[in-house]
């Protein structure tokens, strides 16, 4: 890596302040930047060519598992959110609200909401869409012929946000919303831990993160949930990212929306209901997880190019072979199959200076760099450079040999940023057992750095809401989930707060 | 086809009622259905799947010309639509205004938009992006170096309409809109043209559809703009339905939102832009261009099943070895290649009658259903019926020879829809050169059939405004489009309704 003195292309350094370094990565990355529109945010081409990945990877991952996409409305009428209580608290609060269909010109000459065209009843922009969906699901439904209904809808959504950060907290935002609806509690269950086991295989085996899975304490849960499943990445300041949740729903949107069936028995029921979704949150997840004082580092699963070509033309009169033979090599790279298909290649040809370049893709994370001069070609050879190894590091290859092993290198690149994500976490996640312990582990050591703190703390906890405020005022810190691994969990004990009976450890952290 | 008295599966015929016809093959069909949200649809995983394949083949045609996807905000300050006046006048009119952030409890009990959380500055839900993809290329762009761009998102708009109608009408439609900046006119322009022929391929050769292309009357340009260039079907009721548009909208929006650079020469200029858009508008486009009265008939370009295999299972003993055998012949229909993907084949083991399941397989408009009874297992055999031929019409094959023939009947099918819709569209486009004989075209000849008048005329118009704006108040027709065809424009003539030169004919119709 850089030595000491070395500058790095991300200023601040993550050490030095890691909220501005991920604002900073996002923008020399050319990822996304904030619009004039207050909380609401471009999603720059390869930010977008990021999400685009990850959505046709899940995408398929939940047709292989049964499901169908839909579409459904983007406005939600005020009374559909009266429904359902413990929902209307959860999310009515902060919401864009439609009141007019027309604007006019007003009497000083700007334009206005016509208050001629004033809706009867205001409309929300949905925040999810567990109400409209139900009112529809309610119609489709008449016999246990009818379900299971397994669909999914990708959308926007608009949570109003007073303070964005990108991709992960933003007033609109993409993602998909998974609405089941089955004739058993049995089968909604099995459907909830089922996409969840989706989302953590995303995560791992996409996204190379190392997220710890379980179940949402009471007090996190979704509102209106009878269980809310999640999976919790932890990112480089050792601070929690909810990574995608998994709700079952019971009965309650069910009898909220009306969802009943006559079933085998001939008895009327309602539906169980499970709904489930992630976010491009995922994209912010990934970028905190990897990236390194010079930028992103995008695993190249998800890469949108994995291989960057390098013209190096020094003189006009070796210009075009250099240019030629990079296209040749960028056209064998696209034979080769990662993952099954053909790999994403891009040749730079823009007229910029070599180093310029070198580093716009540095900043962008791209998984593979390839030098490709007038020597090379006399050699056969190239220079490679692997976005996880220092910037300066390179690899002097028969350009042959790099072809037939880049599927290789580029697997070796994903398990590297699995095992140092995963490394880093298991670093810093710790089984404490006392109150003392727990509070000096989430207190930050040094003033000046107030967000460094311990990272993710096993714990037993004795079940109460009044230990989880508690905690919660004074160190700011949440119960992520109850792991549903045994390993973690560790079985019974006595929670440090009060002395009472745990039933298992927890992960406590601070989060996004 | 059926008899005379034979009952079709939708009711009423096309011949009866084309308006309501339409409504019910959407519904039977299970493509799409109104929602409790006035003027909004949804669309239901049969519609959204031939959606979801008609965007990924234009996808695929977008990044093969070589652009990429972003996404801009949902949410328009008002102040960006009064930037172009034009735009202001043709789209400020019937929007969706958010003008609050927050709701609340009411002293009545009920929810409302909290008089505390109203906006500064009221927001409009994106009717479509130039302004607020404007502002931003505003920021991207000082350099030629920096142009051109070339972006395309896909999104939903909302636009309120009083009076939808499914897929052709709706307040919500989903849609994709390129916006490109360019350095030169010469660039812009061609950029417009080829995306126009991008959708013209993707009309013709995905969708059947035999559109007329060619470029908008001043009247008809899209608000804004220099010049729109436009797709034409003729659906079955002899109306025109606008495909695609194209616009070049020459330095006005450029102008608008401040999108200079610094030239080759030094100077600040400002950049040439296009816009150009398709919508779910197609999907209704070809259900009215190539249904009949048993239902939807979908192009097998864009179904999204090729094959549903029906397994006859009169007798418990045999139903074992029948349903293994349709999920071997499914099997090896999905290694069948068509037009580059293998076949999409689905099973319909549901326990329901046979004649139910075909019935609902017709109106759905699968290209192919496949019977596979008993018999059929020991003769190797399977009984085909084609969508585009007779519903009783069956083909009985050796099984073999179905599957290795699958892809050619498939596209066998595609090319007869293409020369079916053809033939009826040039059947009923007439070179009309009195303005007595075009008033007879367009006049229904019975008053129990208001819709049904003459179709496509090609005929002489001077240029005028005047001309447009009688023919549409008499007879409520318009220029749907200045052929670009030099066959169908043929030359300078005489406007019929005038008597004053026209430098060539331009296509009239109704249109939806």
């Amino acid at each position: 890596m850089n030595g000491s003195a070395a500058k790095t292309a991300i200023t601040p350094t993550r050490a030095e302040n890691f909220a501005e370094w991920y604002q900073q990565v996002v923008r020399a990355a050319e990822l996304a930047e904030p619009s004039d529109v207050r909380g609401c945010m471009v999603i720059k081409p390869w930010g977008f060519g990021l999400w685009e990945n990850i959505q046709r990877q899940m995408d398929a991952m939940f047709k292989a598992t049964g499901h169908r996409n839909a579409y459904f409305p983007l406005f939600i009428p005020i009374s559909y959110l009266e429904k359902e209580a413990a929902h209307v608290e959860g999310f009515a609060k902060e919401c864009a609200v439609v009141t007019h269909h027309r604007l006019e010109v007003g009497a000083d000459g700007k334009m206005r909401p016509a208050p001629s065209a004033e809706l009867t009843e205001p409309l929300v922009i949905r925040p999810t869409s567990e109400t409209i969906i139900g009112a529809t699901y309610a119609k489709w439904v008449q016999s246990y012929r009818d379900l299971p209904i397994l669909i999914n809808q990708w959308c926007n959504v608009v949570r109003w946000e007073m303070r964005p950060r990108l991709f992960l907290r933003t007033a609109e935002f993409l993602w998909q919303e998974g609405h089941t609806a089955h004739e058993t509690e049995a089968e909604a269950r099995e459907e909830t831990q089922r996409m969840l086991e989706v989302y953590a295989t995303l995560a791992r085996e996409h996204l190379a993160l190392p997220v710890y899975a379980g179940e949402k304490s009471a007090g996190e849960r979704f509102p209106g949930a009878v269980q809310t499943l999640c999976i919790e990445a932890m990112v480089q300041d050792r601070k929690a990212i909810q990574a995608g949740t998994s709700h079952f729903l019971g009965q309650n949107f069910a009898k909220a929306s009306g969802i009943k069936f006559q079933s085998r028995a001939g008895a009327e029921e309602f539906a169980w209901t499970t709904s489930w979704g992630v976010s491009t949150r995922l994209v912010g997840t990934l970028l905190m997880a990897h990236g390194d004082d010079d930028g992103a580092i995008l695993p190249p699963r998800v890469a949108p190019t994995h291989v960057v070509i390098l013209p190096i033309t020094p003189k006009a009169e070796t210009r075009d072979a250099v240019l030629a033979a990079a296209d040749v090599l960028a056209n064998r790279l696209r034979e080769q199959k990662f993952h099954g298909a053909g790999l994403e290649v891009e040749v730079d040809r823009r007229d910029l200076g070599g180093g310029v370049k070198n580093w716009e893709w540095i900043k962008k994370g791209v998984p593979l760099r390839v030098e490709l001069g007038p020597r090379d070609l006399e050699k056969g050879s190239v220079a490679v450079a692997r976005r996880d190894r220092g910037v300066k590091e390179k690899e002097f290859l028969a350009a042959d040999a790099f072809v037939a092993q880049v599927a290789a290198t580029l697997q070796s690149i994903q398990d590297g940023l699995f095992a140092r994500a995963l490394a880093q976490r298991d670093e810093h996640t710790r089984r404490i057992d006392s109150r003392e312990e727990f509070h000096a582990f989430f207190t930050p050591k040094n003033a000046e750095k107030p967000e460094v703190h311990g990272g993710f703390a096993l714990t037993h906890w004795d079940g109460s809401a009044a230990v989880e405020e508690q905690v919660k005022n004074d160190l700011k810190v949440t119960i992520r989930c109850i792991p549903a691994d045994a390993a973690l969990g560790g079985g019974p004990g006595v929670c440090p707060f009060t002395g009472k009976p745990s039933a298992q450890r927890v992960l406590w952290a601070k989060s996004y």
